[in-house]
This record gives C-alpha cells, structure tokens and sequence, in this order.
C-alpha cells in the first residue's frame, strides 16, 4: 500500500499553524524545506531578516514569517512563532516507515515468545524464546530480538537491529538501525600466556523514551545490567561499554565513546566524539564540549572542555593557547636573550 | 555456480599490460600480490631496490620492474610503469561479489516499487513501495530499500544496507555493507521537563560515482536534503548528520564525523577521525590532516591541522611543541631563577 | 526451545566454587551481579570492607568472601579467591544464543559451498560458492559469508555479521553482531579530473582465538591480506584498514582506527579512540593510551601517550601543561614585565 506524496493548500497550512494568510489560498504546498532550500512547492519558515533574504531568492512556494514582516514579496503566513508553526509542519509531514499490521509470514517466532496482538513484526524478523514484543511495538525487517529480551509498548526497532539477549527496552523508546545491544563486553584477563574471556552475562536495561542511533553499541554488562535511563537520547556511532549506567534526558553526540563501568548522571549532554574513560563517575547537569577526553570524575555540574576536560572556560583558553604555542616559545626564547644580556651587563 | 580460482600465464600478464617478458611463458600466475608476500603463485611489482630486494626473499613466483631493470633473478616482466601495469593486474583480477540475474525469489518487492529488468535483487532483500531500483544496479542481501528511494543506474547496495526513505543515490555508486543512510537526524528541543523530538521529514541525495564505507551513516535532513556530490568517497564508520552538504570529489577518511548543517567544499580531503562542528563551512580544496578538530569556518583552500584546525605546518609546529610542554616549563622556570637572582643583585 | 531461568541452592554454589557455606543450604541463587547491586536472587563477592559495605547495604541474597571474613551478616561463602570464585560463576550462569543444530531451512547455502555435519547455520542466512564452515562453527541469522570464505571449527558469527569475500577465519574466533570484514580497502587516486577506484582483490585473514567486536570493519587487502594474529581481540567500532597486519595476542579497544599498511605487533595493548596513521610500525609489547596518536614507528616496548604519542609519563606531563597553559603564560607575561623593569633600572 503506496503512500501517496504529502500535499495541502497554503490555506490549509495557515489553518494548521493558526496563522495569517496572505497568498493564494489554494496554493499547493508539498513539504517543509529549509530556508534557501529551491524546491517550488516547499514553504519554510525566516525569522529575521538574513533568512527572509535567502527565501526570496530561492523558488520556496511560500515562507512562515512573524507578525510584523511587511517586506515579504511571496506567498506568506505570518504568525507568532515562525519556529514553532515550522515544528508543527514537520509533525504533520512526518511519516513513519512502513510496516503492515500483525506478524509477517515470514518473521520466525519462538513459539515461546510474547507477542502482543497489536504489535508489528516485520519480514525476516527474528524473535526468541523467551522474549516479549509489547503492544503497538514495532520490529522492522531483519532484526534479531534475543532470548528473554522486552520491547515496551510502543517502542520501535527499525530495520537491522541486533538485541543478544537479557536486554529490556521501555516504552515508546527508538531504536535505529544497524544498532547492536547486548554483545559481549569487552572483558579479558591474562593468565600469563594469553587473554582469557571474562564471560559476561550481565544484560542491558533502557528505559522509557529512549532513542538508541544508528550503529550505536550498547555491551551487556558482565554481570548485573548496562543501563541507561529514561528519555536518554544516545547519536549514531556511540558505543557504551559494559556497566556503564546512564541517568535520564541526557543526550550523547555521535562517536562518542564510554567505557566499561563508568556512571554518567542525568540531563547530561556530551559533544561529538567525546571519551569517557573506565571507572569513571559524572555528576548531573554536566556539559561536555565536542572530543572532550574525561579521566577523572566531575564532581559539579557545568560546562567543561578539553582533552583533559577540565571547566570550559579555561579549556578553551587553554586549547588556543596551545595553538599558539609557536609564539610563545618566540617570547620565550626572546627572554633568554634577554636575561644572556641582561648578565652580561650586570656581571 | 562458483567462480573458479583466477589464473594466469606469464606471457599472457606481459601482454595485458604490455611489457617484455623475461622468464618461462608458460609460468602460471594465480594472483597479484604487495611486494614482499609469500606466495608462490603471485605475480607483485617493485619500483625501487628497496622493494626488489624485498621481492627477491620472498616467495613470489614473478615481479613487474621498470625498463632499466637488469638485477632481478625471479621471472619478470619490464614495463615503462610497473604500478600502472600493477595497477591494470588488479583491475583484471577483481571479481564483484555474486549475484544472480533477475529478482531473488525471496526478496520481498512491493507492487508500488519499480525495478528495472536489469537490475538484481539478493536474496532477503526488501524494496519498499514507491522506491526505483535502476538499469544495472544491484541490491544484495538483507538491504532494506525504503520507502521513495532511488538507487540510479549501475550502483549497488552490498548486503545488509539500510536506507530509510526518500534516499537517492546516483548512477554508479557503491554503498558497503552496515552502512545506513536516512536516519532521523539527532534532533531534540528541552521544553523544560524533556528532550522532545524534532520530526525528521527531510531526505539525503547522494551523487554519482561515490562510494559509502561500511558502517558509515548519513542521516536525512530535518527538512530539506543532507546532500553529497559527485564523485565523494567516504571511509568506514564515518558520522554524517542531518542537513550536512558535501561537495563533489571530497574525500573522507574513516571514523570522521561532520555535525549538523555543516558544509564540505569539493575536492576536500580530510585524514580519519576528523571532527567538524556544526553550522561550520569548509571551503573547496581543504586538506584536513588526521583527527583535526574544526570549530569555524575554513576560507581558503590549503592545508590544515590540529585540534582546533589551524594552517598544517603551525598546527605541527604547535603539535609539536604541545609535546616538549615539560621542556617549555623547565625553561620558565629557569627564567625565573635567573630573574631573581638578577633582581636580587641589582636592587 | 526456551531455556529455563537459571538457578542454584547455595550450597551447589559453595561446591562448584570450593568454598565454606555460612547460610541456608537450600537459599536459591539466580545469578551473580556486581558488588552493591540490588538483586534478591543474586550472589556477589567482595573482597574489602568497601565492597563488603556497599553488598550488605543492597539487597542481594548472598555473598562471596575472603576466608578471614567475619564481620558479614549476610548468607556467605568463603573462599580463598573470591574474585577467581566468581568468575567460576560466571562461566556457569553464561548461556550461548540459542541456535538449533544443523542447517535452517531459511539459510541459502550455495551447492558450491562446504558446510560441516556438526556446523549450524542460523535462519535467513547465506553461504555463497567454495565457502567453507568447518565443524561446530556457528553463523546466526541474517550473516553473509562471501565466496571462498572460511570460518574454521568452533569459530562464531552472531547476527547480521558480512564477510565479503576471501576472508579466513581460524579456530575458536568470535565476530560480532554487525561487524563487517573484507569490504573494499579505501584506496583511489587522481587522474587529473577524478578520483579513480584502485580495484582491492586481497582477502583478510584472522587467526584463532580472535574476538572480532560489534560494528567493527576489518578491510580486505588492496593485494594480499589484511592480517590479525591468533588470540588478538578487537573491541566495538574498530576500523583496521587495508593490508595492515596485527600480530598475536594484541588487545584493542573501543572507536580506535588502523590505517592501511600500517603494523602493530604482539601483545599490544590500545586504550580506546587511538588513532594510527597509515604506514606506521608499532612493536611489540607496546601500550597505548586511550585516544594516543600515532604518526611514526614506535620501536621500542614500553607505555606511550598522547596526540602525537610519547613515552607515557612525560605524554602525561605534557598534556597537564597543555591543561595549564594560561597560567603558563601568565608567568612569560610576569617574565616580561620583570625583564623590562629590570632594563630599564639598568641602561
């Protein structure tokens, strides 16, 4: 069953975002694109002056602008938030992948395993003993849902994703494709001639509202569970190593890494490619700059920067200083000139 | 139906890339190999000494040499270019991963989707409806063709690649395996008790002749299209977010990342793990040394390095300098010392 | 066919580990958990008054301890190693994915293809021509395993695991969910207009005991083979690149990057996020630092750190001075000032 494209009248739209129009009402709108974006039947939205600009010289069929815009030669609403009206365009454009209602043929079920009436499983699904897909769940084509692992209502495993087992994901949570969640942590020891396994045979618990990206690792803890809390939104490309336990609303930028047993709190937020190292604790309300290195624990909340990461400020400052090192060994070098002189004079 | 082991005669490689034979024409050659490597059925090339006499211990069976070339003992072939005549070898010994004609019976095709006679479909494949799969291309295994996707002429998806809708790719691109391309974008608002998201309605356009490392991903605009031009190569494991533009003929190195809404000019060249903040420009004919960090906008062509990417030979020197820090400081102090002992005499 | 819950009296538990029960004999253990975890079913271990403090305050049903432990009032067992008995714990509450014996009837494997009597093949798997999967090998659902592959006795890949092709996989060896080994090396050159594919026809070749971590890509060989030594272990999102080559026993974790050619020896070790340039020869007995650069041979064993690595302790020295470079230069600033008044009392 096609989706057949979006469409709705400038009218419509005006209706929608309960703004003003001024334009032909049964203009034909096909989706939001950005500012500057050329697409003759897209509108966007400008809140000031340089984007207003952009809009005018691309072919955008229409533009969202405040209350007070007056210079508009295009089609435009006005309205209080452009912003917020542009948010709620998405949320009307947006659609969801597809997915038929029931259990495809061809998805393999363990005979032991829950499913609920309302959930979707997709082609090529797989689903183990033990395991419970709850109601209005979705599993695209190709995933793998392991032994005794949960899927809370309504949460959505898109295609290519891998849960072990053990692992429990809460409600209305996302997970995005090629993800992996489960595998074994990384636990060796040495037994003086080589690395032996450590078995691990923790499990892995997310919570309510999580959005777990694309390629992202999550290890089963060794013993006990990997965790990672409530309304927690983790990039693409992360990986979470064994007994890591993440707090809640906090949200994680591409490629960054945590590693085994480190704690990080809540309504935290880490930059791209940021390191966590082992052991590690991170208090609450902390914020992270992009390729932070962290090996010691943050005891107070705020902001902090750099590859030691230390208080943004002065990480900051100390990272331009660094590139600038050149100089200042210059200035360095002119001292000891200077003092050489100086002792000649003088001795 | 397999493919049978490659293999060649002496005299039969001499005439493929044209060169003079020295050795038995009838000696079999299975395959090319790095100069250096046992292996007695392989043919390898060497340009200096240094290689020859690392291809003389090894176990090679023959070695292509330049035209002057009169001290090789092992059975060999001289040509004006030996890499180019390597170079022709490698091209003559690849062999694309198998894939029967026509659909796989298992492949699941929507009777909205369009798949050109030509094109081949693996087996567990799933073209979603509205999605084109043109002349030539290939779709292997367990890839998930979404929703309103083009994949153009001649390029292929290896298995298991997702792409989640309204994603085009070009005519005669290559997409490895893992790789998932239309991710939502990592797109939230606070609105003061929660993250909320950002509905991700846009698409991604990928140009002709690129190539998508494995594991790479390459989320969809907001709105709007994360776009990448012609001709762009990107390594393994390599983050592109939503909205990001890339140029034509750019070249990105494994485990890059390129945060949102940034531009890359064309014939950009970034070494690995290379950060780019977001809402950043890098201009056309930038080269970015490995796990460079950049912040703001590069403007001028040239070479660049560094955490905070600065011009490459400072960003060195800088690099440098950062590591003789203990030094840097031992001189300070001794500064210091000299300082007082001079103040000390004078007042 | 669903496994059961795991369970154990304590006195089974006492025995297995070797250990003297103080408790219950018939109390029911479910599984080990870490030191502090709350868990009414679960056994731990602790082996100082730390931990002992942090297990008696939870609500775990027994615990593990040394044999002069006598201030614990919970149900214990003591043993001369706690932490060795535990691990005994671990390897018998460790389960395998389930996967059914033989080939499932979902899995295509070419006629061309040697699959061993005592091999399973998982649901919608697929075995292309003259690969080889030897006895008691496993390849769960949704894996690739390209023409001539070889994946030796005992050796496993989970879920969603491509081999491309020409990839050799030894004894006992692990790969995980979503790992992708044998995909094109990243290798172009310019001919003046574009960059040109150089065409990778050489195979990976993986020792025995190897783990190969989720999302991790290993590259085929431009010629010959990428190469990992028996009982290397590779943790998540690893890139090794085109023909380099790892040697036995090394351990490398998390998001580190190989690129092509370059060597790195046995029994290394790699904190996670370490970069290697291309070309580079690490020795043996090396260890590296989380996120440490390397751009040149390292020759001699030994601990290193840094972005450009270094011997460790002065790495660590110099990357603290990097962190305090503001009020480095704010003693060159004092210098100068001091250095004039000094001048001016003086000429």
């Amino acid at each position: 069953m096609a989706q057949e494209p979006l469409s709705w009248t400038l009218s419509e739209i005006a209706e929608i975002v309960g703004g003003e129009l001024h334009g032909p009402p049964d203009l034909k709108i096909g989706r939001p694109v950005p500012a500057g974006y050329d697409d003759s039947n897209g509108i966007t939205f400008a809140e000031s002056a340089k984007y207003l600009a952009a809009v005018e010289s691309s072919s955008a069929a229409a533009v969202i602008v405040g209350l007070n815009e007056v210079d508009c030669t295009k089609p435009h609403i006005r309205c209080r938030s452009p912003r917020e009206a542009f948010g709620r365009l998405l949320a009307i454009a947006w659609r969801e992948l597809p997915l038929e209602e029931g259990i495809h043929p061809t998805a393999i079920i363990s005979p032991n395993a829950t499913v609920e009436r309302t959930a979707r499983i997709g082609a090529y699904a797989v689903v183990e003993s033990g395991a419970i897909v709850g109601a209005d769940a979705r599993v695209y084509p190709f995933c793998y849902v392991g032994e005794q692992c949960r899927l809370g209502t309504g949460s959505k495993l898109y295609p290519n994703v891998v849960l072990y087992r053990d692992v429990w994901i809460g409600e209305r949570s996302i997970v995005h494709s090629g993800a992996v969640i489960g595998a074994d942590g990384f636990g060796y020891f040495w037994d003086g001639t080589r690395h032996r396994k450590v078995p691990q045979v923790g499990g892995v618990r997310i919570g309510n509202d999580c959005e777990i990206g694309a390629l992202t690792a999550v290890d089963r803890a060794t013993a006990g569970e990997t965790q990672i809390g409530n309304g927690t939104k983790l990039d693409n490309l992360v990986q979470v190593a064994h007994n890591v336990e993440i707090g809640s609303d906090t949200v994680i930028a591409g490629q960054t890494g945590i590693s085994g047993s480190s704690r990080v709190g809540s309504r935290v937020t880490m930059g791209g490619n940021v390191g966590v190292g082992d052991h590690v604790s991170i208090t609450d309300d902390v914020v992270l700059g992009a390729r932070s290195g962290v090996a010691k624990d943050i005891k107070e909340p705020g902001q902090y920067w750099g590859s030691l990461a230390q208080e943004a400020k002065e990480g900051i400052r100390a990272s331009l200083l660094a590139s600038k090192l050149p100089q200042i060994v210059d200035r360095i070098n002119r001292l000891e000139r200077e003092i050489a002189e100086l002792r000649s004079k003088l001795l």
